[in-house]
């Protein structure tokens, strides 16, 4: 059964805390998005550190309040960088949201996905076709783009997360959030969404912001999603096309109130 | 004889083409303009992906509708991995656009950029200076700007063109367009246009997605040129400062009807 | 005693110096904030270039107006490059910014900022977290953000200065800047500021291009500060959140005058 939590009394007092604690998120993304994701983060009120060094992700994955590591153009050299600082994290008890970008549609993409999993992340967060792809299934994908609905990968998603024991969240015109036992839907958001590039990147951020204040992984998940949900139905309202609609974006997630 | 056609019936149809299939450009950029030239294929329909690892580049590339491989931070990695691509771009039969950003300001880049012409690339992009350095002739230019005019560059463009077999794209305040049988001319656009960072390499990059649509190199090229010059325009218009300019810029890429 | 000298006749003089002649900036900065970066330089009128290779930042640092280093995101391999540009601009004279971003959390960066150090940067900018830890004093900080107040490290800041014949900038709510002699306050800007990602890493890229039109690099530090504190005040104005701000900054920082 599928749950529709959104909006409640639980996001509004994670985002307050999140606000409140500033928490220190550190963001191992792709070279695409990184300003965005500083800035979605900055936004809403969050600490991002983009610490990438050999010699320093460990350490800082072990003081972080949480971590993303998101593989969108992933070298054998950052693939590295990346399983020590997942590794430091899952060692420290840090949070982690695992982001795989384009698995199932590139093959060493989707091997260090596959490795980064055994690190134990707390979420996983991805459209439909890479949920597809780490459960198995033939997903395909056109580029970074999926090719499936997120209800269509639902059941995978569900099953990924009683395999791994992680909260899966499929990312798509409805959000669908899952750890197994249970699943909440998030729909709202607005198609410019996905015109803009990052976005879906930042969310995966943002959970691990969100986890960095909420030690429910679901619950953070969830907080993480329905702000986006939240901010990206606000901003379509006072946007001309993709370019104000991600001005607007960056302004609502600074000024919501849920 | 220069022609100008534009704005014509054809660039109408193929601005139309690119929307309805979205072409899934492989986008192989400088660290400076990821993001924006994401956002600029974005905003007008197509589909881009930055994929830059050496286990990947090949693979894509011959899967992808089109290529862009820009040069301006390229670094020795970077270039085995540019070439990897060209390559494969070249064998698999997928159309791909060199932009040298530089050549001739600086020398590393400038043996890059000429190794990468052996790969038969189907547009080359650039200012007047790189056109210059790439036919042969001292342009200097500053840094990454031009320090020569884009009718100076014309007549090597042409000569470069018939040289290489491949479409030449000089930039500036009007942009020519030469096969070497045929030159045209694009004006329009606007200065606002030189002082936001990427502008020129996201044009280089849309290059590439017109040839997933249009198998004229010359007309690809030129749909590219025209939308940008329109754009530009336009966005002048409602724009404050270069900030803004930007954000409109998007704006009319994605509402754009010619 | 600190001085108020702003805004001042000589700020003046050096904007319009700046925007006569666009001095070539070579800027060696982190992933997050490359694009913001050129947008501000491009903004008021300099003319950056972001040169990265191992083969051409030596070169390219001698030929330079100024010369910006930000360890934000630095890696083993951006070490070396740092090395070798930081040593060009000091043996052909060229003067040079260092940016510290987060010594002193971070035990990588810190020794690589301690050992450029070495090649007599003109102007040594950072928060007070960061000043205070290449003073040698625990200055801690949260990741990228400082724990300590700009006043609180300006002591420290001065015996640097003195130690190394380095202008010494600290950003803050005020900015103070001292050349060991003599200090100079910088109030004004805007707590937003502190909320779009790269406003201090691209204040301590201008200072590198009001180098390459100003000797007194007290004065060229200071220059950049006034323009950003003006700047960021007009657009704080015509804001609603993080992302307009970051828009109307660009804004003002293109249409300024003083």
């Amino acid at each position: 059964m599928i749950e529709k939590i959104w909006p409640s009394p639980e996001i509004v007092e994670d985002l307050s805390a999140l606000r409140k604690i500033s928490p220190l998120t550190h963001v191992i993304t792709n070279i695409v998005v990184t300003n965005w994701t500083a800035n979605v983060l900055l936004a809403i009120g969050a600490s991002p550190a983009m610490v990438i060094a050999e010699e320093e992700v460990a350490d800082f994955a072990s003081i972080a309040s949480g971590l993303i590591i998101n593989v969108g153009t992933v070298t054998s050299a950052d693939a590295k960088v990346m399983k020590l600082a997942a590794t430091a994290a899952n060692k420290a008890g840090t949070p982690w949201v695992l982001d795989p970008v384009a698995a199932g549609a590139l093959r060493f993409r989707t091997e260090v996905a596959q490795e980064l999993l055994q690190q134990k992340p707390s979420v996983i967060r991805g459209n439909a076709s890479e949920i597809l792809a780490l459960a198995g299934t033939a997903g395909g994908g056109k580029g970074v783009d999926s090719t499936a609905s997120s209800s269509e990968a639902l059941p995978f998603a569900i099953e990924l997360s009683e395999k791994l024991g992680a909260v899966v969240a499929v990312s798509g015109e409805i959000d669908y959030i899952t750890n197994g036992n249970q699943t909440i839907s998030v729909p709202g958001g607005h198609a410019m969404m996905t015109k803009v590039t990052g976005i879906g990147c930042s969310l995966g951020a943002l959970m691990a912001s969100f986890l960095g204040i909420q030690k429910d992984p679901l619950r953070a998940a969830v907080s993480a999603s329905a702000v986006f949900a939240v901010a990206g139905a606000k901003a379509a309202r006072d946007s001309k096309g993709t370019g104000s609609f991600a001005v607007a974006f960056l302004d609502e997630l600074n000024l919501l109130s849920l």
